[in-house]
């Protein structure tokens, strides 16, 4: 609501020429906010609000805007002007910003930043893509173990705004090894002469990551041991950057999202749905849709089978779906978890017999009260309308009955099985166990049913 | 792996009575890992190892525990140590732990504190469960506005340890009304006679949230602004407490969660899966398995309606399971998109006709293709293996592929509709959308193939 009368402000004073107005407010906002306010203006005045911003402030504001309008404002500004703005930018910010971006771009902002710059840049585009390497941002807090608290801080005086972030520093010898951390709490509340080294964490109780580690992994250690920040390490174990928490939040919610698609049955992709073209939606859903439907040729095969006998006896096929959602829901309730439970670590491996011996409990407790409830539900709606003998009907029900809970015991274990075989043959939970519970409790679910009905019916 | 060594070299010092010697490897470790060595020893053990940690590790270590290893602890250890131990942890660890123990502990325990902490506690017991109050903690830098730069560093380096973070500081006026936010570093870089207010962050740049904040907006302020910690106030904007990033990842996860047991037919638990009983587990299942299967009766009677007229096509029975999945797999994938989406704020209630429309002609691309695959699938597999004229073999072909295109379209419209409605409604998307998705597109499927299927072919 804020933004929205904010932006008509700006946009009036725009018009009215009244740029050092719309300047003095812009600098007493906050980046994000000032990047939402150009995000909502016409593409003429993007640029315009963009180019009011002094340079400490345009270079944060810069790092939230979308990528689009980072490119309409790179093409709008001079060269000089482009060089300074990266120099001033967080070393992450400016490799997320030129990942996304063409590679023209890239070229003209690399020939205009200081070699200093540059030469990081360069080597944070090469790591691998969600790797720390590529998260990571190279303005941490480090000195020497022998430098003094009182140096430290009489550097951190000099340096402090331009690091990520101070709330812990670390130690390093004079090859950059990283030998420690410590938090600025105990920085501060130490003697002057005391040694950096005499009171930094080490050992045991130094947390750090490698430059090629996953991002999932790192998120992993930020949340066990509560971080801030994690410092990033080489293979040598020199320090080359640190991860801060902030970062980690969106790598935790890339990965749930990635999830959820995967379990959805869709190919993950990073774009914001709003932002995603027809085409690309189009391309990430359809290798499963058809995958599905030509294994749903197995089904059909099934019941392609049965079908005189299904013919012959009324009120069968009318439970195939029921019999089905039944046993895939049952199915994807457990899998959920379970996938879920590997994610975050709260379900290992060697639970695995643990995990079955609850689910087949779990199992017998939701299949007796699902088969009982759908017997008093078919009895009560009189469900085999046609004309046939008690004796009959109640064979009929109990067809149905049996296989509701056969179903439910066999989805329930495949729903836990399934997930824990992919973590062993080191696939993704996620990616594999959605799709195939659906087809394989599909199929065995209508050949428990049909030969239950073939022994008691015909 | 490394846990498991030391886990077995403590367990034989300790077998051993070599207390010091496990003391001194403990104290040389990080509170989690001692949380872990303690969780994974016997009953027996967590006591000794436990009061073996001088007061200052053993309060963070506490925090880590169980609540049946709490439990275990508490029960066996003096009143004194008691009390020493609650008033030496942070505010928000103490009330987690207190949350879940029983009545008869949370007494014992406020009657062993200091009554400073005793009245902090209780005034946080009472905030409403999952508010900012309730996971906010009171340890937090704060100084009033009048304050130099030399006296605020002069106090920090008294209380620093004290703090949960100081990375941001905070400024208040003698009522305790917060006026703005200092980051450390910005601090320790100015001059020591400047005033803090001078210095501080404030209206339009100050972000706070208040006690009865719901946690997930909190987690949704401290995403937008990357923030380290966010300041909470009371309805009078006096600060009481600040929540920080690391209990934010937690409470992200523990809503990315909530959501994935939602969307597979789960009542939501923050019980992990490998502590939850038997019967605890059923209860979370039953319900839903219980309506959809009920709720199926509509797709059977559908099916009984048209039970004379599937028995004497051959095929068209096979074909149900076939299309129920297809159109049921299309509409999840929307709705997890958008309900995703809504979670995230990246798709907005505005947004609805934009959707729709996306949605709209990414349905009719799928639904071509997977008409056009299916009609090939058909044909090569030589589908309708009874002897039929050719013409009426593509008679039943056309039913099936237009039925497809046709339940693909509507099961993506509803699949994009469902989740907005409910948000328009106040309704959980997640809750709501999942499971009236499989019920309606499954009915509706299967009254747009009979429908055809009637006009074609009788």
């Amino acid at each position: 609501m804020e933004d929205g009368v904010l932006l008509n402000i700006t946009q009036k004073l725009l018009n009215d020429g009244k740029y050092s107005a719309v300047k003095n407010i812009m600098t007493e906002m906050n980046a994000v906010d000032i990047a939402q306010i150009i995000s909502d203006a016409t593409a003429e005045n993007q640029v315009r609000l963009f180019r009011l911003l002094p340079t400490e402030i345009s270079a944060e504001t810069f790092a939230y805007l979308d990528t689009d309008i980072q490119s309409t404002i790179v093409d709008s500004i001079t060269n000089a002007e482009l060089g300074k703005l990266v120099d001033e930018m967080f070393i992450d910010d400016a490799v997320d910003f030129l990942e996304d971006v063409p590679a023209n771009v890239v070229t003209r902002v690399l020939a205009h930043t200081s070699s200093d710059t540059r030469k990081t840049i360069n080597r944070f585009l090469n790591y691998p893509e969600d790797s720390a390497g590529s998260i990571m941002t190279a303005e941490m807090a480090a000195f020497n173990v022998n430098c003094t608290v009182e140096e430290a801080i009489a550097d951190l005086r000099r340096t402090a705004l331009d690091k990520e972030s101070i709330e812990t520093c670390y130690c390093i010898d004079k090859n950059r090894i990283l030998l420690g951390s410590v938090p600025i709490r105990r920085l501060i509340v130490s003697k002057p002469e005391t040694k950096i080294g005499d009171i930094m964490y080490d050992d045991e109780q130094l947390i750090y990551v490698t430059t090629t580690d996953d991002q999932e992994s790192v998120a992993q250690v930020v949340r066990k041991y509560d971080l801030l920040s994690v410092p990033v390490v080489d293979k040598e174990k020199r320090l080359v950057g640190i991860i801060t928490v902030d970062d980690i939040v969106d790598v935790i919610q890339q990965e749930n999202t990635e999830d959820f698609e995967k379990m959805a049955l869709l190919i993950p992709s990073e774009e914001d749905y709003m932002k995603t073209g027809v085409v690309r939606l189009f391309r990430n859903r359809i290798p499963w849709l058809l995958i599905l439907m030509v294994s749903a040729t197995f089904t059909g095969f099934i019941i392609d089978n049965f079908e005189d006998k299904l013919a012959a006896v009324a009120g069968l096929t009318a439970c195939i779906p029921m019999l089905m959602d039944t046993s895939g829901n049952s199915g994807n309730q457990v899998s959920t978890l379970i996938i879920r439970g590997l994610a975050l670590g709260t379900v290992k491996l060697k639970d695995y017999f643990a995990v079955l011996w609850k689910e087949i409990r779990v199992a017998l407790m939701c299949g007796v009260t699902l088969a009982a409830a759908n017997f008093l539900r078919m009895y009560l709606l009189n469900f085999v309308t046609h004309s046939v003998a008690a004796d009959r009907m109640f064979r009929i029900f109990f067809v149905v009955c049996i296989s509701m809970l056969f179903t439910v015991v066999v989805a329930k274990i495949i729903g836990c099985s399934l997930p824990m075989l992919a973590k062993v043959l080191h696939l993704d939970p996620a990616l594999m166990a959605g799709p195939m519970i659906t087809t394989i409790v599909d199929a065995v679910s209508l050949l428990i049913y049909f030969g239950f009905a073939t022994v008691v019916l015909f």
